[in-house]
């Protein structure tokens, strides 16, 4: 099981350790003879050199690192697709890791990609936050770092990501335009700029549409499929006067979906539910699923045109960092759109 | 944007290339002194000593390297978060590699993995079947090689798969148990041995209970919403005598079902619907959709501890490749259950 090292092939031809390390290098002080030699017994023993030997000179790997929370959301996997369908048509290869939304997993993932002299990392950031001055270790070593979605704005650090604002407001809005008055939020717990963002959209919204906001209905925990039951159960048991769900989530709001239609609440005459994140479940369901969709391939391939750019210009970290934010688009079907007068 | 080389480090302390290899390798040749200005000079011009050389001699990386197909289905997605759970309980580190079912991104993703001296490799294979030489190089190295899901039955490698020949065999007999008599087949037209087998056992169960296997009802394509729909409109629109559809995946049997309640065609009363996965979507929609369930967090977990067991034997490819086979869990749902008597 123990791999060929430079010390096997040293022995082997009976030179020292730092003779077969130049030879591997192309060292001019070696001759051509012991070059061929070395590399022969090389190949013979199995050695697979390094990328950071043969990248020595060059500098690059021709792979790329991308840290993401999970990949168990279509929202995720889609946009790493369109990441990779760029990144691969440019000769690189993608790695990926997956945090779990811990920041223990997400140090661990930069240094594994450090340590495997990735030629760049694009990240979108887990849900805790204090402690992240191992994305400065980044810059310092002068590897292109970049954020997709979730982003540290704190940081000089390119990044795409989607006007969460706006789509918590087009949300809202779609709601209130449909009749319903009394709107309830169920949003996530975590410290993300995302959710906050889809919150004051929300917010600003029943404001502007001189509607109340009632502290009661908003709902913040752990988002899921179990979250969102919880939730809207609870609101019906406290029997708290709201005529519409607005989930920051998809499975957030199935869960909330299925409850009502268990209880025999119509849906949506008698109330209306819009997700978030436009999972693909959402249209196979009955009442289909209103949700906001976040352009995910787009947004890929926004991420992997802008590290592109900025690689060729050779000073990633030289100028103000560049930030695309995508619009959102509001996806209305079913599960929001009265069809008949209420 | 250039990373910091041993040659950057030699010019820094003006001393030879070797001097320096031989330093950052704790070689006895060089002096304290040398190597405490060698490491000093590192630590000072942030140059990341590769895994490589860090573990020239322990010959470890602590890093795992998966091959997927695709982490767009949740089954992948799930057996992945099987495998990461046990594995990072036990240290490891892992990198996922997306083959996207092209025997070239598989390779790359091998040759990656290799270059980045993972501690051993586990995937699930592509589609495609000509040309798998480049793991006959990865049992060469020593590193060590598992197989889950898909695996390549011909090479001496350990794995963990499900029982599709059974899976195919319940999922058909269920349909038969509940009435249904001519049931169609859409599956895949790649070459696997899980597609085979899962038909394997539809062909069984037809025999087994003295029905008719007809070819005319057996669709191959690349499985997909869109193949389910197609597949089901041609049988439907050429008149095919059929009342059951079993779809060697969720997507598929989804579309099919989605072509069936548009024409007004009753599921499960006059036609029943049975997919294969377990995908989340299956229980969110009317009706829900009968599926195969496949274990995914136990396979992960069982390729995770097989792999330890295996690596903690230091004799990877010594002995006769242990393949754990798991049984498949049929669940039964609306879309093939029939409330009223037919």
């Amino acid at each position: 099981m123990k791999k060929t090292t430079i010390h096997d092939i040293a022995r082997e031809l009976d030179v020292t350790f730092s003779t077969v390390a130049r030879a591997l290098n192309d060292h001019p002080a070696i001759s051509a003879a012991t070059k061929a030699a070395v590399l022969e017994t090389a190949k013979r023993l199995n050695y697979q050199q390094n990328k950071l030997a043969s990248s020595l000179r060059s500098g690059r790997t021709n792979v790329i690192g991308i840290i993401v929370p999970s990949l168990d959301t279509s929202f995720f996997s889609s946009v790493v697709h369109g990441i990779e369908k760029v990144m691969n048509e440019n000769g690189y290869s993608m790695l990926l890791y997956q945090t779990g939304e811990s920041l223990k997993q997400e140090q661990k993932g930069i240094e594994t990609f450090l340590q495997s002299r990735v030629d760049g990392i694009i990240s979108s950031v887990s849900g805790e936050v204090e402690g992240r001055e191992f994305y400065e270790q980044i810059s310092k070593r002068q590897v292109p770092l970049l954020f997709f979605d979730r982003a540290i704005n704190e940081l000089p650090v390119p990044s795409v990501t989607i006007n969460d604002y706006q789509a918590g407001f087009v949300a809202t809005e779609h709601l209130i335009k449909e009749g319903y008055k009394h709107i309830a939020h169920f949003t996530s717990d975590q410290n993300l700029t995302i959710f906050k963002e889809r919150f004051r959209g929300y917010r600003d919204a029943l404001q502007q549409y001189g509607l109340p906001m009632n502290e009661d209905m908003i709902c913040k925990g752990r988002l899921s499929l179990e979250f969102g039951k919880d939730s809207v159960t609870r609101l019906l048991e406290q029997e708290k006067n709201f005529d519409a769900v607005f989930a920051a989530e998809d499975y957030t709001a199935m869960g909330a979906l299925q409850v009502l239609l268990e209880r025999g609440i119509k849906v949506p005459q008698q109330m209306g539910v819009m997700g978030f994140a436009n999972e693909a479940f959402g249209a196979f369901v009955t009442p289909s699923l209103s949700t906001v969709d976040q352009q995910t391939i787009r947004m890929g391939e926004e991420t992997a045109h802008l590290f592109l750019k900025l690689i060729a210009n050779k000073d990633f970290y030289g100028t103000t960092p560049e930030r695309i934010v995508l619009d959102p688009i509001l996806i209305p079907r079913h599960s929001s759109q009265t069809v008949e007068p209420r």
